[in-house]
């Protein structure tokens, strides 16, 4: 049996769009749940950003991901907990193109994948423990076991169904609805200045000038709680 | 800041009373929620039940543990997650002494301790990855970061405050409050008929013969989902 | 499907009787195939020496080891890889009363265990990486695959169908049949060394002291090669 | 002493070009022999075919890679564990132009390389942990310890001496040589279905309308078993 | 070549003897230079004081034992960094005996080690990691290399020669010889107040009541630096 | 309290300059004090060569190099020991501007970092556990912790201050003032060798023929100490 939880509307389009400018880094200041450093993007430059639809497999059974696909809504970002397995393929060049045409987003997974090449080609984002060359073998033995939209834990954190993935060439960081819209004011005004530093390093200003010239919007900061 | 969620009332006296006549891998035939192989007991024989009271600590500072011992009650187990770090203790005799004042029940953590000879003296129940000889130096900080009462990762599964921990001389298992009121009755008549088999192994009987006389009850199982 | 290749007498009952009054680390002294330090026997004192029946199971899947179990012969020693899995048991009380019907002789696996205390109990040797409060979940599933009497990896080191695996407190050898018949000598006469100078020490002679008097036979020792 | 076993004719010619085609992943989809995904080509794009000259060396002591150079043909791939040691290499710039002279087809091995811009620059296929700024230090020792042409354990899996190492960007797949011949024609089914696929979702379908056009030949494969 | 630097007179006898009567895990609030959780004794309970006599070797080849063996004085601890190898023990029964001979007060590793049945009866005290039964191979190869008296890292500390080893059933921390001795009287407050704890404990006292008594030495310590 | 050892001129720039023109792994043909291979420059091509200005934080609280800052001098190369923390930067673009405005030359870290596509464009050097979404959080907090210009471990190899890093896109390595001197000469030969063997293979020899026609350097060393 898979329990499947409900879709919820957890982020709105401007959200979403306002962070497809913004780095994950940035946010990262404020947050803790940012992934290991070993899960990363296919390929790069890369940007995604999308609510999880989470995915609880049995390690090597990944029949639950099918169970996710028929909820599946267009900009979801698959999060998919697999063990930590290290030698077969979450998923592939097929497999994507079936994300691909439900506009899923992107996904997040603490296995392997396979067809990197294929997968790069087609852009479509994928942050995985590097890529192997076997995937699983349960696909016809109909085993029904999993979960999906219940939390899951992927490169360290807790991640929860309709959480905001933000992920980049740096990895992939994980922020809670409520998170995503208390900090995007920051994030937008520290990128502001970061903005305006490069500008002025590119004049030959030193870090320090534009420090004083205009503070870091850290400074400012009260950095906040984990709460997951 | 430390985010502090109240106490729910999950698991009655009466659940918790029962399943300490029990084992917790009878109950993992069923789940798939036990925690890693090296987070094992610090004495044996041991049994520990109750509902978990999580916390979320900064890696190295523990001020957030304090924050859950203001509202933890008798019976609540810790389980903490202090970010994997395998060279500075969770807590120490003088910690535990603390927990047993409250009449905590016990203590999970993906850290090691410190003081197991004294802890063991006082058996105290402690599941950790074994021990070592230095605690965290965060005490006078004063820095308030963290959360009581939230979602967590010990060794590998998610923790929801008030699930039940169930936990022996194996390792440690995580239910949710209604997977330990459903699963009750099998765990019972599983582990009635281990010690019937056990009283035939004893009279020279093979296993084959006990299960031929009386079927495992293991047979008339469907396994369930993942709900986490 | 499961590939299942048939027995071979590899070891001689006198062979197997002789080691049995022998320790691992001796024969260790000239091969270079032991397991690495963390697959460890669940109960101590132990000794166990025996013609390995192997088994590749799918990681979670374990219907391989009821395949090997159909061709047990006694005095065979389960050796089986489940990748790694630290999460799920490899067998439990029940599955190793079956293997003591068989006559089987002890278990090496690459996976925890449950029911750790009724094994001690029950004196069945067990070495494996520790123990866990879970089973797999894969009994009622019907899936064949894996492989019985083909080579498998456990604890880094290759095991041959047949090989003699030979364990004691310190942790598992494996030796080829050759090897086990070629070096039986040198480590009978390396062990009677020894249990000469323990008695020497006791009277208060120095280590040497007696190698003066005799020297370690290790010193005729040459050493072989790595042949899997 | 070193072990030298023969070399045996496992793999036409025709066979190694067939597969010089197609992706390893594609016969990843029936085999359990992919290696761990932290063995990665050193330089990428990369297609390597070749029979398995399988090496176990003492750990930071390659003497018996000379002993495997000595029996080497044209189109051989070594296979080399070095047990997993993270800060030596296997191999450098020099030892590679070695093994370009023998027409040695590629090298997989569980420890890191060295000039790996060199290497890359020479495209002489290379899968390894990476690279590292050290190599061994054995050279002038005179040590002869280790096989050649003896079952290795890479990345996970059990290599046999002729086995086909089937490996792209994806990472390394092994395959017996009956293996490989048996599933050839699946492979290329398999790819060319892919292949058709790839044109029509150019076009604009989507990749349910080609499965309904065309079944995808997953769909009628039996998978089949670990033989190693 | 091996660099054998002479020894120095770092630790006075009184200040060992102080040592002994206390705790690791009392330094340890301190300092920040206690060992991974994973080196642990051989056999408990047990107590280890004494200055570091440093050994770095190459991996497998442990050569520059012997070389430290020359320059051993009574009392010395035996600190030998092996390249964190899992599978080949760093000394044996016979190994502790020649150490035992010499006055070694105990050795630490990053290796596990064999024959611990033995070396428990012994009681020659090992913190390791784990058992294996296996040796290194290299005692006839006559190769040189390694340092004796050089900085080594064991289990994430970096150790001097002459630092104060300080270890229990906990684990095993390090101490230069200046905070040794700065921090002895700490220790030893410590130590009484929590003797007198105890013994309030026991008479139904609480650790509240027992802090607001008479309040825990902690709270007067200014944390220190970490100078290594 | 944060320990800061003074600053020591360890290394000349004609030294350093001749360096710049070598690569590592031939200066590692002699030492054994190569970095992990985990341990990676963040873009490539790169070459780094300067004195190590060593910093030990606590895990999380990255203070102690703002002491360092204090001290750095131009040339220098940050060495940060994080205790193998992944999934916190250990710094970011700010904070790489801070460092070139110093003229810091580069940095090496057992951490990840944070912003790698702005350091890559920067192009200032940094070796590090990849890169990750989230810095450390403890700017704020005032806390004064940790040591400057003390012994650190880093990717398993223990650096004094003012030892010369040397690395490139193969990895760190690390020699002491000593060590750099002593070696140059023999670095040069060899990679003038290595270019000289470049060119004849371009024009069609074997390697044979080269090391036929001129020896290999290699052939005249005598292979050195570990001396940390």
């Amino acid at each position: 049996m898979i329990t499947v939880n409900s879709q919820l509307d957890t982020l709105s389009g401007e959200l979403i769009a306002a962070y497809k400018k913004l780095a994950p880094a940035t946010l990262g200041h404020i947050l803790e749940t940012a992934m290991e450093s070993d899960i990363q993007a296919l390929w790069k430059p890369i940007k995604l950003v999308g609510p999880a639809l989470t995915v609880q497999t049995y390690p090597q059974i990944t029949s639950a991901v099918a169970a996710a696909l028929e909820i599946a809504r267009p900009g979801d970002v698959l999060v998919i907990n697999r063990g930590d397995d290290r030698r077969h393929a979450t998923t592939g060049e097929i497999g994507c193109l079936g994300y691909m045409e439900l506009g899923i987003a992107g996904l997040v997974t603490d296995g392997p994948v396979a067809d990197q090449v294929a997968i790069a080609r087609m852009e479509f984002p994928v942050f995985s423990r590097g890529s192997v060359a076997m995937t699983g073998k349960t696909g016809g033995w109909g085993i029904e076991w999993g979960g999906v939209n219940v939390p899951v834990t992927v490169g360290g954190v807790v991640v929860h169904p309709g959480d905001m993935v933000f992920a980049d060439d740096d990895g992939v960081l994980v922020a809670s609805p409520e998170e995503a819209r208390e900090h995007l004011a920051f994030v937008q005004e520290k990128e502001e200045w970061e903005y305006w530093v490069r500008g002025r390093i590119e004049q030959g200003w030193t870090i320090s000038q534009c420090r004083a010239e205009r503070p870091d919007p850290m400074t400012k900061v009260t950095i906040g709680t984990i709460n997951r």
